[in-house]
């Protein structure tokens, strides 16, 4: 097989997980740094999380919440309170002990200044929010609270991947508290509603929406709410969580209340979070054996004028052409989007240049050399179209159909995602199936399976890697069948695959 | 003397640190952690932070800035690399040993999986980021690398205050790295100049830019610039810095490049910032007895509309009225900024209502009960005015003049800042009236003073508190003065106070 000149120099066919990270140091989004575990985000890939926060902030916004800021680091203690959290984080600790450096008479250094108590470094933020929340609520006046909070935060992780999994990681984090049970029931299915939106809308990634069977339930939490997307690999990734809590953290960090009874209650609440781990989903769901293609709802820049200047004198004429072209590109719109144009006037061959626009994924490319500017052309290319395809158009039609392109661009990709999860989903109603269809190495997409709760710890899914992802919302046909593992009646349908 | 009922329980004059605290706390903005040392950005706060973001991050992409995320954490060698830059920072590192926890056999947690280098959390990221440059600068082709970098920091700080001194605090903090000496510099001082453009203009605080002396630099800085405001109790803020770092930290990371002749070269770097103790000098410049008082251009919230009900069946003829009023004042503007009007329809007491958005520093305070909507008015209350003070306008006409009181009450600030300061600052050219003007406990205000460099550690400063600002950029007068501590020829003009 003849190897691409200019892509990937795997194929997603060949090599999915080295495809992966070929496209994410081709596109120039992050790479491992020194501290372990750990990423640096440069600024094309941290482009894209601004997208993201900017626009799921305003969501959070118009949804009724504010932001705040809470500390880094919490006091040891604080993860103790609540036992199935501390199960779930206590392994992947950052731990600060320390709180100076001094001479260790080598010339190095060692830590010095030992704290009483250690700090552990924020896995989350429900103890150290709900320490505060404790504080602050005292009568049914002071609910509810709607709090998102944009952080770092830190898992020590042991195999970590660019994006999808690494110690440190940016999130959003909403904390809410509540009086009264239904409303926090109903706020944590908002959140859930807001993700699938924003992640439909923005990110063009098809997601089903529904509940995290008890095995994979956030630490501490009552129900734990979910969207799964699905890559190109067939694989699974969780996309976004919101979880109801209960009163279980209310208890464990006292957040209580007066009742208008003049009752003494404890509160309920909820938590919900989506990380840079969806940059990581947007890769694998949309890019193709060129690198990276990215929806222009939540690309970066969305058009690159690429001036061609074969001799010298023709510099003026050409970068003027450009310059004219990028100011009638001005003001064009996606929906709530602005569309942004720049100019690559990088002194580097075109051909090279080319195809770092392509491995960017920036969503149109426009080459402008002399004939253009003589025609008053421009000649534009699609990133969802072959490096070669190409259109000469009029340099005034052009501004008036590039919403058009990014509109159709923005479309199909989620169009084309959608069709994949389709023909990739099986419903399976028994168990050699459902061997067969993730043994061997395969990852066998999404089955949806007739399900029961004392399936959970079945060896088949240990054995095959497999994790329930959902019980979707949509639960149409179960009556009647069976669980495949335990032969039992199923009382739910349940999605699974190999998962991120 | 008679106590004000609804103000602030302390006076600026009585209790200066007090009132501050009150007013953090009386307008919400933050409050202590049970992490020592470090704070909660309650939303009003955080809003501010916010507004703070968007704006400069605005500024630092129109000057051809992009942003990126570094990791929080660095190996405790990084830190050996540059030698002032450890004397500087490695007393109050907080050190990562251990990244798990577990039992400690009573029933609690222990420091577990102790890691064979000690991490540090960062208290800047020149390190952390000169390890990354080092690979990514190969040839002059790869310069300039302009990039910001929005995160949260850690100096183990031993007394604490609000906004002004936490041992956590959010900040930015560019990194660039060129190839020129010259386009360093010059972008250490373009930096240097978008900080005061955007701390006068936004946050109506005047400032003086300035250089600082040697022994005020940033810790391996060739030259740190500096723009200093006075607070209302004639005490300095450092607003914000912007330090040449010549190939300092370029030799200690080793960033270097092959220039145009193919010859190897150190590149020439620059760090700038400023961080959440913008708040708190937001909140010393212009706050009043009252409480909290905002520049409008920085305010989370411009207007709010305070329903009157005073019987159960007015509620609809009043709150219809008031939705009506918030939907005329959408999309009036401040500059660049969108004016955000909310109605405050929460059950309480009307006074209590209205001491509360006083408190919070809300520019228009609209009062709607019967009469106004009987008579199609509002009546308006602004909170550069006294409390008590009130208009009544036309509900049309307000609309019309709405941007206008804004826009005077931002200018009115800054005005009367730089009237304080100025009423506050002294040509001081003897030793005796420098050490008058700071004795007793006085805080004295801003000395110009004719200085030469030996007159670094001179002990009156240590005695009296007294730190040197800057050297302003305005020189003049200079000539032919002597230095007040040395009494030799001075070489320039610096400016001293006691300061934050």
């Amino acid at each position: 097989m003849k190897k691409k000149m200019n892509g990937m120099p795997v194929t997603r066919e060949e090599n999915f997980p080295e495809w992966y990270q070929q496209v994410v140091k081709s596109a120039d989004l992050a790479e491992n740094s020194c501290t372990r575990g750990c990423m640096v985000i440069k600024p094309w890939g941290y482009g894209i999380w601004e997208n993201i926060q900017k626009n799921l902030d305003e969501m959070f916004k118009d949804t009724g919440h504010v932001n705040a800021y809470f500390p880094l680091l919490m006091p040891m203690s604080f993860l103790e309170k609540e036992a199935e959290f501390v199960d779930g984080f206590a392994k992947e600790c950052a731990v600060v002990t320390h709180h100076r450096l001094e001479g260790d008479g080598e010339g190095g250094l060692k830590p010095a200044g030992k704290l009483e108590e250690p700090y552990i470094i924020r896995p989350t933020s429900e103890a150290i929010i709900g320490d505060s929340y404790s504080r602050w609520v005292q009568s049914y006046r002071d609910l509810p609270i709607l709090i998102n909070q944009w952080a770092n935060v830190m898992r020590w992780e042991m195999r970590t991947r660019l994006f999808l999994r690494t110690s440190e990681f940016l999130w959003q984090e909403g904390h809410t508290a509540h009086a009264y049970k239904e409303e926090a029931q109903e706020e944590t299915m908002k959140m859930l509603d807001v993700y699938e939106t924003f992640v439909k809308e923005y990110l063009a990634i098809p997601v089903i929406p529904g509940q995290k069977t008890p095995d994979e339930k956030f630490p501490g939490a009552v129900d734990t709410f979910t969207i799964e997307a699905m890559m190109q690999d067939c694989k699974a990734v969780q996309a976004g969580t919101s979880h109801f809590l209960g009163q279980n953290f209310a208890k464990a960090y006292d957040i209580s209340f007066q009742d208008h009874k003049g009752q003494e209650q404890h509160a309920w609440t909820t938590s919900w979070g989506v990380s840079t781990r969806l940059v990581g989903a947007l890769i694998m769901t949309h890019s193709d054996d060129d690198g990276l293609l990215l929806p222009p709802k939540i690309a970066p820049q969305h058009i690159v004028i690429q001036p061609i200047i074969q001799k010298e004198e023709q510099r003026w004429d050409v970068l003027s052409y450009c310059e004219n072209l990028k100011s009638m590109l001005k003001g064009l719109r996606l929906g709530d989007v602005k569309v942004r144009t720049y100019i690559d006037d990088r002194d580097i061959q075109t051909g090279h240049k080319s195809w770092d626009n392509i491995k960017k994924g920036v969503p149109i490319r426009l080459e402008v050399g002399m004939k253009e500017v003589q025609q008053d052309t421009v000649c534009v290319k699609r990133r969802d179209q072959g490096p070669k395809e190409k259109m000469l158009v009029d340099k005034e039609e052009f501004a008036g159909m590039a919403e058009g392109i990014l509109k159709e661009m923005q479309e199909n990709l989620y169009q084309r995602a959608l069709e994949f999860r389709e023909a990739n989903t099986h419903e399976i109603d028994d168990l050699d199936m459902f061997v067969e269809l993730y043994s061997e190495g395969h990852h066998g997409g999404f089955a949806v399976v007739p399900w029961c709760e004392e399936a959970i710890d079945h060896q088949v899914l240990s054995d095959l890697k497999v994790t329930p992802r959902c019980i979707p919302f949509n639960q149409e046909g179960v009556e009647g069948k069976k669980c495949i593992f335990t032969g039992k009646d199923a009382t739910h349908k349940v999605i699974f695959a190999k998962a991120y």
